[in-house]
């Protein structure tokens, strides 16, 4: 494998000096892009394009070519895990994944086996594969799973939730089963990652995105409980090299402190959290990723170019900061919006790396 | 009018010494009561309901004499001020409200009135004034609106919104307009909720259900002023009664420092705000209300019991707290579990009351 040409994402999560602040996209390998839109079309289904290692390299490599970003992310679904659980993963038009076989009662949860990534997962570990590949070390490869409370959710529900009702009537019913379907979930979700690492992820991401739907004594016993034991069954170390590791709670604002405790090198903010009071109240534990508001691409360039700019500003001075969206990109900005983002993070990030 | 003969809901939200804590629930007349969907049959629609006085002043008693809450709250909607306004206020069958005339454009905003209360919304009003007389001072009523940005959110969308995209766009691109329009809607709030005082509401709440979809600075400039423009206008001295005013802002949390500064003598908290942290964080400012997850109510009687004892015991000592959900009870919710947590809150909040 060729050494890194690009190193400023991982260095700066490392919290190492850089000369700017690297910049990459939630969701950025996506509907957005025409370029996606066609192979998406070539491809057939969403699950088809995951599903094929070529094509999901091909996407994954589209925005690096049309902006340059500062890091890759993996094309896949959060919900690959659960399906290799044997859920029976499927996407309807209109609403989103489901599953077939969801996940309700003690004998369910029984049967739920930790599926061998290099197996049931390959088409994930060979896509991991090819892309590194592809990348040729220009930038880093971020590896990614969803997180064992938010894969419960779905698994739960039998698919997307608005009130999370049966999930958590599970979990306030019978929270010894929640533990024990939680805990597999990190095993698997563990496994998967460590596998995604040994094929070439240079760094992983855990997606908590409903983590942020649950009271605070919930997502510490339900959601950063098992983000923990995620992160202690990691393999970070590869060749030298050490993987860093990324935590990301969508809603998660209120429990910055007990994240910065969890073992991740860095945190994901959503658009709410205030960068410039988050990095005050983590102090050196973390670095920082995020967090301009998905929603501000669709204002003109000027506005989205000062909305940059404050991001910058509120995170001050130094490495620890990884520029990002709150949330993933939506499917109909225009992909020149995303161009002057991009810009102005290369523009006046500098000015904050001056040592 | 006759002088109160349960006035703990009152005396709470102003921090008197009460002998137990004060419960009522947000959207207790509701769907999930049998007799309500009955009235509401007899309606016809959502708005039929909410349109005709003693129909909603029947709505609005039923979960009293079912529960013998400690507050009623005026059965309405919070889009009756922009539908008075003239934008056309329907409800599409699964889609929620929908606006005939959504505003998008200058001119659209520069023709918005302030509607006379006792004119346009005459009909709120008059409901006010029949549940007043049918309480017979038994227990306080609560008047209540949206917050200026959560009626813009659905003024400028037509309707609810997933991602904010539209009315985000406006704040983004055109603030200066954006402001005018949230100006008329904080005079038109405050004259709504002064209309509601003079007919007979006894505290008045602003719902800012869609203020945590903002980053902390437009949550600030674009929600929060606004809420203090409202306050700042109200009259909340009525024959020498002072009218309690509480604000709500759902996915706040982050924000209580702020809020507690607004001029509101109480702040409702969601689920996800712990109620501990959040009373060391407003210290004696403000009461606090709320915070159960809505969907516990799913859970059986006994866990629902704990969970009412870990809120109870979260607050601890004294007066200042209103128990009650972190957002509107659900449509399907079993009435019985509804008992169960309000008989909870008469069990074991006396002990946090002994002086």
């Amino acid at each position: 494998m060729p050494s890194l040409k690009n190193d400023i994402f991982i260095k700066t999560l490392l919290k190492q000096p850089v000369d700017r602040t690297p910049v990459w996209m939630m969701r950025q390998a996506g509907r957005y892009l025409p370029e996606y839109r066609k192979v998406r079309e070539q491809a057939g289904s969403f699950l088809d394009l995951c599903t094929n290692p070529e094509l999901a390299c091909e996407v994954t490599l589209q925005p690096l070519r049309r902006y340059g970003f500062d890091a890759a992310i993996l094309f896949s679904d959060i919900l690959t895990v659960p399906d290799a659980m044997g859920l029976g993963l499927y996407f309807s038009e209109n609403e989103g994944p489901k599953f077939t076989n969801p996940v309700r009662t003690a004998a369910d949860v029984d049967k739920l086996p930790i599926p061998d990534p290099e197996n049931e997962l390959r088409y994930v570990m060979d896509a991991v594969r090819l892309i590194r590949k592809n990348l040729q070390g220009s930038v880093p490869l971020i590896g990614f799973s969803g997180s064992p409370w938010t894969l419960a959710t779905y698994m739960v529900e039998g698919g997307s939730s608005k009130s999370f009702q049966k999930v958590k009537a599970m979990m306030y019913n019978e929270p010894k089963l929640m533990h024990v379907m939680l805990d597999k979930l990190a095993q698997s979700v563990a496994s998967y990652l460590n596998a995604q690492i040994a094929a070439g992820a240079q760094a992983v991401m855990l997606f908590d995105t409903w983590g942020g739907m649950l009271s605070t004594e919930d997502y510490s016993e339900f959601s950063l409980y098992y983000a923990k034991q995620v992160r202690a069954l990691l393999n970070t170390q590869v060749d030298g090299q050490q993987i860093p590791t990324i935590l990301f709670t969508k809603g998660g604002g209120l429990w910055l402190e007990l994240m910065a405790d969890a073992g991740y090198d860095a945190l994901g903010l959503d658009w709410q959290t205030d960068m410039q009071q988050a990095r005050a109240r983590v102090g050196n534990k973390v670095a920082l990723q995020g967090n301009m508001d998905p929603v501000a691409l669709y204002a003109n360039p000027e506005v989205i170019t000062e909305k940059v700019k404050t991001v910058l500003a509120k995170y001050g001075q130094g490495s620890g900061h990884v520029f990002n969206l709150g949330h993933g990109i939506l499917p109909d900005i225009n992909p020149e919006h995303v161009k002057a983002m991009v810009d102005a993070v290369r523009q006046y990030s500098p000015a904050y790396h001056l040592s």
